[in-house]
């Protein structure tokens, strides 16, 4: 629906990635939080060499994507961005001061606590799955990450999210734990299996994975 | 100063960490949130083992620290709870809503963005340095830590802070930026090292990290 407020945001990202990439690409976030918040969005397209270009960096200093443009408000990093759109939806965090915080905690957990070893096994297994180095790691990065995702599953137990209902800590989870697509990792942990099918069950993903992947079909 | 409406904050951190841990462990995040907001807090200690066991893990699903408690607000993750000191403090999160996302934009970046191959790399010089892969692993580690340095200086030029002014974005990527002492690769970048020291000579930085090693001293 329009919004009566706010200028359409414009969300930034990749007009076409690898098949290996494709569903992972973290404007998924983006188009995921703004699905559950009710909300519309333009996407700006661009390649592999204007986001590298002086341009793209005076959005995204890194030169990656996404970025966000909603009237004056210019963000980077996806997990600012969904920050921006659950503080104005009831969906994605709770009003309540307590509940809001432990929502602002799990977003965090996601990004800093569990993302970082799970990337970096991404690198093992698809960007440097030659390299002598990776193959010598892996191991040791595997029972890191199996350590990490029995912890998540021991603090999820029987409850359907991460705090009991859905918040934005468990849309960053959800995607982060899809980057383990090419291990069996989840799949080892019933309740976390359960936990990732649950959160892409929900219309709002399914909607902004659908989108997301159009792209790609388009160009292709 | 005491706080008029607010319970003060608990922040658990470790009794004691090897010297090489000491003046890096997130507690010290916390500690320089709370001292740029004005704030007191108490500090609650514990060790290596507490922090693994299941007490902890009801507070800590990771058994890590810090973890925060103010009344019935009770948070983990450094990143959140610094954001949620942010959330009350003029100095370290603009109330404007363009800056204030420009604010939480710097501290998505520092942990999703910088910190995790600045985090890897201290694995490779100091938890897993004399393991094969590390060898192998640093030269390429090193370039990808060095090419994000100089997008960050190139981005800061000759602003004093990431957006002008200090916000809880500088306060999380200067910590972030503190894990490499093991390294030249700050001193190679002149416009980061004097950011750095910017952030280090901010007289709430040199509070926290005062009272930060004072609990190391006491135990050895």
């Amino acid at each position: 629906m329009p919004s009566r407020d706010k200028p359409t945001p414009v969300v930034t990202t990749f007009q076409w990635v690898p098949p290996f990439a494709q569903g992972l690409v973290r404007d998924l976030r983006v188009r995921w939080a703004i699905e559950e918040a009710g909300g519309n969005y333009d996407v700006a397209l661009i390649d592999f060499k204007q986001v590298k270009g002086a341009d793209h960096r005076r959005a995204q200093p890194f030169g990656q994507v996404p970025c966000f443009q909603e009237g004056e408000v210019a963000m980077f990093e996806s997990g600012a961005i969904v920050f921006h759109i659950a503080e104005s939806s009831r969906v994605l965090m709770p009003i309540d001061p307590v509940g809001r915080t432990r929502a602002i905690t799990w977003m965090f957990a996601a990004l800093n606590s569990v993302e970082p070893m799970i990337a970096e096994l991404a690198v093992v297994d698809i960007f440097e799955a030659d390299a002598a180095w990776a193959k010598l790691r892996r191991p040791g990065l595997v029972e890191q990450v199996r350590k990490r995702l029995a912890e998540l599953a021991a603090w999820l137990g029987e409850e359907p999210y991460l705090e009991g209902a859905f918040t934005a800590g468990d849309l960053l989870m959800a995607t982060v734990l899809r980057n383990l697509r090419q291990t069996d990792l989840v799949a080892e942990q019933p309740i976390l299996a359960a936990y990732l099918a649950r959160c892409e069950m929900r219309p709002a993903f399914q909607r902004a994975l659908k989108a997301h992947m159009a792209v790609f079909d388009t160009v292709a």
